[in-house]
C-alpha cells in the first residue's frame, strides 16, 4: 500500500454535532477525548525499545505495563489487590504527558516543575471528558502519583520496572548517554522494593551485573 | 541525550539463569515473555494516526482500546459484564502479530491462510510463558476471536471502532489507498452492531457522510 501521508492533523474540533446521534454532547466529548489521546503516542521516552532501533513512546510503554498486571500479578507486595483498578491506572497514568511531555527521572533541573505541569495537563486532558468520567480519571492518576494505597504500589512498580529491564538489556543504553550510576538507579527503583519486594531482588541482581559489566558507573 | 542506536537486538537467550533469585524457572520464562513482547511494537498496521505523520503499531492499537474499555463501557450491549477480563482480552489480543503479522482487514488473500497462521503464532508465544499462565493467555485468545460471550463481543467492537475512527478522521487515506467501499466497510463494522449497538448508529453515521464527502466509495 502507498500511503501519502500528510501533516494536517485532526482536532476536538473535527467532531461534527450534526453526526452524534441525537446530538449527545456526553458521546460527543468521549469521541473528542479519543481522538486527543491519540497524541500521547508521539510522546518519546528516554527507554530505547529491546532491539534497540529507535526509542518508546508513552503508549507503547502504556501498554506494556498493562501487561506486566496480570503476568507479575503474584510478585505485588500485597497479594489481595483489585487488579482491574491497577490496570486501569496504568492505561491513563502517563495521559498528562501530552502536555507535559516525559520528563526524565534523573533530570533533576526538569523536574523540579513536573508536578505543576503535570496537574496542568490533567486539568486540561481529563476536563475534556464528561464530568463523572474526568473526576473518576482524576481520582486514578491521583492514586498513582500518591503511592498510598496497595493497588498504586503495585503500579509503580511495574513502571519502574519496565524501563529498567529495557535499560539493562540494551546494555545500559540511556544510563551511558546520560552518565548515570547505580546508586540512581538504586534510588530510583526503591518503588520496586515496597510494591513487588519479590521482583526488587532480580533488579538488585541486575544492578550490580551492570556494574559488573560496566554498562553502568558504580 | 545522543542515543547512538545501534541494531543488536536482544533474544531470550540474553535472559542469565544465575542472576535470577534461586534461578527459578517460572520467573525467567516471565521475564523472557516481557521481551519477546516488545517486538508488537514493531508491528505496524494499515490505520494511520490522527495527525497522519505514520502507520499505528499493533502495541499502541492496543493501548488505545484498553482505554476505550472503560470510558464506553455504557455503549456495550450487555452491561453486566466483566470488564477486567475484557481489558485483559485486548491487551493480550494482539500478540499473535509478532509472528503472523498484521493480516489487513480487506485483504482477503491473506486472510485466506490468517487462522492457522495466528495458530502457529499463539503455540509458540504463549508457549514461552509457565503453563498456567500460558493456558490462561491462550483461553481469553480464543474467547476473543471466537465473540461468543458478551465480554468478547464488547472487546471486538471497541477493536473495529478505533481503527475506524482514524479512517474517517484522516479523510478515509487507508480507504482510499486501498480503493475500499462503504458496503465492505458495513460488512466490517458488524461486530460494533452486535458489541456496542448504541456506537453503531454513529458509525453508520460517519459512513454515509464519508461517502458524502467523497472519501470512501459507495
Amino acid at each position: 500500500m502507498n500511503l501519502k501521508l500528510s501533516n494536517k492533523g485532526v482536532t476536538t474540533q473535527t467532531v461534527d454535532r450534526k453526526l452524534i446521534p441525537g446530538q449527545n454532547s456526553r458521546f460527543q466529548k468521549q469521541i473528542e477525548f479519543i481522538i486527543e489521546v491519540d497524541k500521547l503516542k508521539h510522546v518519546l521516552r528516554q527507554t530505547v525499545l529491546m532491539d534497540r532501533s529507535r526509542r518508546e513512546n508513552s503508549a507503547e510503554h502504556s501498554w506494556h505495563i498493562a501487561l506486566l498486571v496480570f503476568l507479575l500479578a503474584e510478585y505485588s507486595k500485597e497479594t489481595d489487590i483489585d487488579l482491574f483498578h491497577v490496570l486501569k491506572m496504568l492505561v491513563i497514568h502517563d495521559l498528562v504527558e501530552i502536555d507535559a511531555g516525559d520528563t526524565y527521572c534523573y533530570d533533576d533541573k526538569s523536574r523540579e516543575d513536573q508536578s505543576q505541569r503535570e496537574k496542568n495537563a490533567a486539568d486540561r486532558i481529563f476536563g475534556l471528558l464528561p464530568a463523572d468520567q474526568a473526576a473518576d480519571i482524576r481520582a486514578l492518576w491521583d492514586e498513582f502519583e500518591n503511592r498510598e494505597t496497595a493497588e498504586s504500589r503495585y503500579a509503580n512498580a511495574l513502571d519502574r520496572v519496565q524501563p529498567f529491564l529495557h535499560n539493562y538489556f540494551t546494555d545500559g543504553q540511556t544510563w551511558q548517554a546520560n552518565n548515570i550510576n547505580s546508586r540512581q538507579v538504586h534510588q530510583r527503583m526503591r518503588p520496586v522494593k515496597d510494591g513487588a519486594p519479590d521482583l526488587w531482588e532480580y533488579v538488585s541482581n541486575l544492578i550490580s551485573d551492570a556494574v559488573k559489566k560496566g554498562i553502568l558507573n558504580e
